[in-house]
């Protein structure tokens, strides 16, 4: 059933946000979603996320409304008597963001982890925002989100051998408040694990194509690795081993 | 080896955090541990928390030097050789903060999470502050912390009939920032979980005596319940089962 696209160039975007401060939903992208999805006339949407706990009707309506402005047909995977299915036979995938757990939970519990992971590494274009671009990382470690259920797992994807912090925010000088800052958190994290960890800026994403990772939108942002100081990465950088090292 | 205490009083304190801004650890609220702790001359310190990764010696000695202020031994629990043991047999317990994934991932580890409820619920005198505060609750679902490792359950204690939410927030309006409010993230708990959440302002804590439970501290604390709007409760209110349900 599956169409093998092993030949085919792996092409994804890791966005940090679906939205930036003042504009509208997948506003700041379009553009760039336009040229990348140019080939592309459906694509399947993944509204496992939930924010805010919406239903998966309303979340795909959303995205439906943000892709009609560039002419490509959204159709959501619950839509689909067989979720695996539709994932091995979707044109494009954009999973949307919400929470991380959920997200993780719902891909576990319908077994489509696997086949997304086939399919993207195969070629099939596929866009995350936020909780969509954690599950891009080796696994969901480094999410924001509250774990508002028990996934069986946190191993994702790993489409890039790092994990994502998205919405990373820098510490604020001026704050009483004492929880952690998310520096701390992510330092936390290297205590007990090796994986290196990208905190994207809101406006920023990645572009993967094939083995190339490369960072844009204006912003710089932040790596962490164990062990070794945080550095900043500036826009257009491309992500390699020797970076990550 | 437990002396048995059914028939003493539960005595608890639950705090936002340990540490109000500018000044030093536990000393807003050492007055009342002073009184809270009065008849005990030791006490077992949980640092499996590890706030920023630090070791557990290092923490241990955090909580020696406050708790020498108001004359209480300090011993860490890893200095045991039988953790279980140096539950059973404590005089009082302490959890400190960091973060509450590895904490609750060595509650479990070190089969200690049964023996401290236990305990607890007989009427050894506890503190918690933060992620020790968290594992008071029914889950540790309502954590700010970020998931650095893979806990064999969210379950904790369930001393209190409600779960809390440390370091609560309230919604900056003046932010740009896209990522989720606290009051969002526990409004998503609540469209998957019943369970009530409380969110602790830093600077509040529950004292527990047998079943009252009474908000204390200058600060409102902000409860959440499914399907209802959530409630400012004033200082010194006792958190009755009318006011969850």
């Amino acid at each position: 059933m599956f169409d093998l696209r092993k030949y085919k160039v792996k092409k994804i975007i890791i966005a940090s946000t679906s939205t930036v401060h003042g504009t509208g939903y997948l506003e700041y992208i379009l553009p760039e979603l336009k040229s990348f999805f140019n080939k592309v006339k459906t694509i399947l949407f993944i509204p496992y996320a939930r924010p805010s706990g919406i239903s998966y009707d309303t979340y795909t309506e959303k995205a439906r409304v943000a892709f009609g402005k560039i002419n490509i047909q959204v159709k959501g995977i619950h839509e689909f008597d067989n979720p695996e299915e539709a994932v091995l036979k979707a044109e494009a995938i954009f999973t949307g963001g919400g929470n991380t757990f959920e997200l993780v939970n719902q891909l576990y519990k319908n077994d489509v982890i696997t086949s997304l992971k086939v399919v993207v590494e195969s070629g099939t274009p596929y866009l995350g925002t936020s909780a969509g671009s954690n599950i891009c990382g080796v696994n969901m470690m480094n999410t924001n989100d509250m774990p508002i259920v028990y996934p069986p797992s946190f191993d994702t994807m790993g489409l890039i051998p790092f994990n994502i912090n998205a919405h990373y925010l820098d510490p604020d000088p001026t704050s009483k408040h004492m929880g952690e800052t998310r520096e701390t958190r992510i330092k936390e994290f290297h205590v007990f694990n090796k994986v290196p960890v990208l905190g994207l800026r809101e406006g920023s994403w990645l572009e993967v194509s094939n083995n190339d990772i490369k960072l844009k939108g204006e912003l710089s942002a932040r790596l962490f690795r164990k062990n070794k100081e945080a550095v900043e990465l500036d826009a257009e950088t491309i992500i390699t081993q020797e970076i990550l090292a």
